[in-house]
């Protein structure tokens, strides 16, 4: 329980919510770089209509005094601008029944049917409603908390767009290098290599215009992490196994991957580890980071690489076949306004995700209660750790 | 807190304990059917000298009476035949210092430096004998309890290695139906594709021979889930999320695929979501299970479909560059007792995993205090599910 | 994770927030219901000026839709009026430091001090913002909509006042009847017995002025629960150390008691233990009830029968002695407005706080995805129940 | 989960069993130190047989190396050796049914009628086994292994009796000093009133002549125990409640205190709050310890003070009124064999399950992942708190 933080809201209500308890004492909150992830989030080519109706902002309704943390829950609230056309179709209180915009047709690949038998929905509303994508915003917004704790420490998470649909940037991760990986930031659709990026581009058009949808590829990065978070004593403490599950919890990803991943099971224990070296100044190093920054469920101090396989958005314009939940009949699946590829978005939420677990990582491992004594418990443990590694170097021994 | 389990034990301990608590009341227990599941875990081509010392057999120390469970914790016990000879190396409580066996040269890929930084470690064998696969021997203990409870509910999970190195087995694994699954049990390498396994021997043969290791993929299915399990409602509620920490959690996995996995981020929409159709006698169905029986982060009946990458043994016999903690300089990495390959292992340990999230999802949607009662929770649920999707097809009319 | 929540606000902040995460769907929500719980939370005589600026009532922000849950997480935000007076002193985001009203003379009894002593807080209003028992307000709506689940099974709480400071409601909780107890609502201190009440309010009065303040004692039960709620096979799923917990954890809460509780200690066991007997149908019953409706931290189906002791409200009008942080001298303690006397809210806190636990247990024990899912297992199991005890009578021969 | 506990295990199975996970590194374990904590629990005047075949002695499995733990699950084990006797009538895996020693009879005040119902068992040995006290020999290990890491610090945990039924202490907690205390380990009942326990031990004679059972109180307080652990930010961060509920959760105990507790709510303000003052040094002190260490949740550095009331043995030799479950007549309640009087060594109980907890704040709030990195963290927290509070003294100016 280190740290912890529960979202509510739906797509068409009010706004998402969110609280976020644990966070330590006196940490600058800067809402600008919360916002900015918000609207990182909104941006990549293919999103669909809704995008431009909002414009998130995060807006804070406690836990702060003067812009610093107080060792209380933070309130995060990100009104949905949507809300004013659907108040007749989703009211929280009013008694009644929907009329309009009810939903039967379950669309495949969406929670729509499973979440429908779940919960015995009449209306597949009820499970869209939570389901969607939108929930994500508030995501976001924890997970850029989450990174103004990790500026503390120099830890940075990067995010960057892959592949789109059957379009692959043209070269492995290890070849972007951070700066590149920051200027996607700005690109149509975050990825590094802008030539792969225009084939990108024409192939979400094609998919728009065949009334389909494209899914991709999208990498997480985090650089400047100590050694020693997470770790093998028990299955749940391990720290791969938790970014798996964050990553894995997001809408649409279907698969994951640590460094090499599925690449790693194909080569020999000889081209996979990643050998231990002197550098010139006698200090332990590695020259490739196969393993992703994590051995054993533990990170190493090398950049932790995590890779997300996202499907295609289930809404399709051209719908698919379904079967009508209130006649028994078939039917085209239900038609939402929808995204043609979300994979930039995507790869937002990720990178959110990712730092919202560092972050819990190291709250779990060090002291916690105000930055200053988390800073300070930090400090000593690199230098317990630089002792440990170092006792016999010369440097050491004067 | 539906249920939970804690394991405990090293790899040249005395023994291996688990605890499991939360099981309902009146679950039979077969003591072979855990100790099947124990046998598969230990064989396998390609597997070390250990394998052939022990002879795992579990020993339940509470929580039964007369073979049923009580709803008290169960207690588990695998004992370490090889303890014998570790006595002095690993004593409990003796004090004085390790002398033999001492070590200092991290093996590059193994949890060995970042655990020994972390806990700050002198002798980096108190994090291997921790870190050691030998305590997956325990976790498939309590996934083969797990899987007695999911017997109850016609609940069937099988697992099968799908690919050795650059070997893959010759076909999706849409292609290879239930039996074949069931009979690659007794295969050398638990691979349904016979062709493909002479040739993963000969691979592993060659990898021995040239003292080095090999990884490779291996797939869980479950049959017969119901649809609801798991949510969407919480990221941390998915079920998807779930079963990818699981996976990701075994010593070794670098990647975990649901479905199509990362093929489905090459498709288009329309070639990757399952449509919904009616089957001759009105019911709902699908042709395709391409999302592997997850939308949503929620079960929707079809077979759950999972595949994990998993990297080779860390251990090699000709061993790679690392450096000596104790002295600081560059020497070869410690060369352990090891397996050359793993996967049919970790293919039995990714099946008992599953199962206990299976399990556990079960046990957290119906009541569960005793199996009578659970029995008829589930009954009752499958009937409400029937008559929500079927309400207005003729047979219920009536 | 049956069932969990957040809560964030401070006194003087915008707002309230909470968030329900794990609620079955269907669940009608009678916003009135919670606001008069609301209301009796800001009643009671002995109150200070806070609670005639506020008029405290929840507004839903999500997981509800036509008046009834969706599953989904219910966020709930209840206005701070009073937030006008202190936006300078309390901004969220503006840079700068607190001028007026910094709080640096702890009051003993209150947080104050070992609050700024954990998170080194320089000005205690860092501390007592969200020490403050405004936050109650949110706990009373959360177990506000708990008991709305509660109703669905006709469990039913109650509480009431006892004792305030030295004067004692003249006779033990078994002499009061649900009617009286049920009417205690509507009297000045929550008290069922009116000639105490005189007497109490008549304390109150004095101490007010005397500058002091006065704690209490009050009750909390719990009518209707099934047997078989909690369990003894594991220490932390026992439902006397959650309830105890629970009123622990309320503010200013110093001693917790179940059925006779320290009466217990002195007698016999031939005195304490509630003997079984037939009724005249044959029927199990009991003709005592002390130990409060928990046997082996399992409910027996007798009423719940708690009690929690209040120490008096820690911030003094006439103050006591303390020591000033910031100059390191003696100094009076800071006085804030406050009540004198708290037990009548205290005692809708903790009937709150009971009933979130017991719906939590419920939620626990049954399937728990809708309330028809829940209603039928809830039957089911109480039929069960029926035949267990009574299948050997004639009633259940036929 | 900075630190977990999971037992099992019957009063008459072989053996019972605990996992203790999430320990630091390099903690020194010493057996004997364990099995004094265990023999103490055994102790006490009014013990039945079953303390006489019993001699309790922790057996370690894993986690410890060379007497120091290593980061990984401790696994502990005490054999019980009254099981030869019951081998028949408790097999765990033996098909068939219990024929002995069958229990149909539910004992008023024992977890047997709830725990039947909610297992449906319909031999209540099934419940009773577990339901044991037994199983607090296993946590009694649990909190003597805290103990170990609070001796690290100079927290010091001591437990006493104060009354046996009607017999009280003749003072109030204050009056005994910790020598005191301490010397009561060595006492008939661990009183440190050596006129109240005379009188104590007859009222136990007597009420073993009549057949009759005695509950009382006891004692736990914390010497040297930190300000700032727990905290009042959320209600399930709050020490108290969490201690409240560690307590209640041990068999018997049917009310709680910290400091004054009830007393607390009797008086007014001024005369139970704790005022601050300077020592001859220019420090803060407090003359009194009326809120028992605990201000809103949080420790304030003085003693922790709590206080359970428990109430008699349910087992009667002459039996209570009771209904035979099997025929559905009246009938004496079963008697098995028990103590006439436990609160002895509940009160040891209470200081495990208590030391437990302090240990787990202290993990929850500092660096823990090795002893020598949560010894740094803790003496900088001390100097941290030092300045916070001291900065405007004269020791702080130069």
């Amino acid at each position: 329980m280190a740290i912890r933080f529960l979202t509510a809201g739906e797509s068409h209500g009010p706004a998402l919510v969110g609280i976020i308890e644990g966070l330590p004492a006196g940490l600058s909150v800067n809402e600008e770089q919360i916002n900015r992830w918000l609207t990182r989030r909104q941006g990549g080519y293919g999103r669909g209509k809704r995008m431009s109706i909002e414009a998130d902002r995060v807006r804070f309704l406690s836990g702060l005094r003067f812009g610093k943390t107080t060792g209380a829950p933070l309130a995060l609230l990100i009104e949905n601008r949507d809300r004013v056309n659907w108040e007749k179709i989703m009211p929280l209180l009013a008694s009644g029944e929907p009329e309009e915009k009810r939903i039967t047709a379950p669309r495949p690949g969406h929670a729509d049917l499973p979440g429908g038998i779940k919960y015995l929905h009449g209306d597949l509303r009820d499970v869209l409603e939570r389901a969607s994508a939108r929930e994500t915003a508030l995501r976001v917004a924890v997970g850029a908390v989450a990174s103004l704790l990790l500026d503390h420490f120099s830890i940075k998470t990067v995010s960057f767009v892959s592949a789109i649909g059957a379009i692959k940037a043209s070269a492995p991760w290890e070849k972007w290098d951070a700066v590149q990986i920051e200027q996607a930031r700005g690109a149509s659709l975050y990825c590094p290599d802008r030539d792969a990026e225009k084939k990108m581009i024409k192939e979400i058009e094609r998919a728009g215009e065949g009334g389909d949808s494209l899914g991709g590829v999208f990498e997480v990065h985090v650089e400047g992490v100590p050694a020693g978070l997470g770790s093998y004593v028990h299955w749940d403490r391990r720290l791969d196994a938790a970014l798996a599950g964050a990553l894995m919890s997001i809408p649409g990803v279907k698969g994951v991957e640590i460094g090499l991943g599925f690449g790693a099971a194909e080569k020999k224990g000889s081209q996979v580890h990643d050998q231990l070296f002197l550098d010139d100044k006698g200090g332990l190093c590695r020259r490739t980071n196969r393993a992703g920054g994590l051995e054993g469920g533990v990170t190493n101090g090398e950049t932790i690489v995590l890779r997300a396989a996202m499907k295609p958005i289930p809404t399709l314009q051209r719908p698919l076949s379904s079967v009508d939940l209130a006649t028994g009949l078939p039917c085209a699946a239900a038609v939402e306004r929808a995204d043609i590829c979300a994979v930039p978005a995507a790869s937002v939420v990720g990178e959110a995700a990712v730092a919202w677990t560092i972050a819990g990582a190291i709250l779990e491992k060090f002291s916690r209660d105000s930055i200053r004594e988390l800073e300070t418990a930090y400090r000593n443990y690199q230098n317990m750790v630089e002792g440990y590694l170092y006792k016999n170097n010369d440097k050491n021994k004067d």
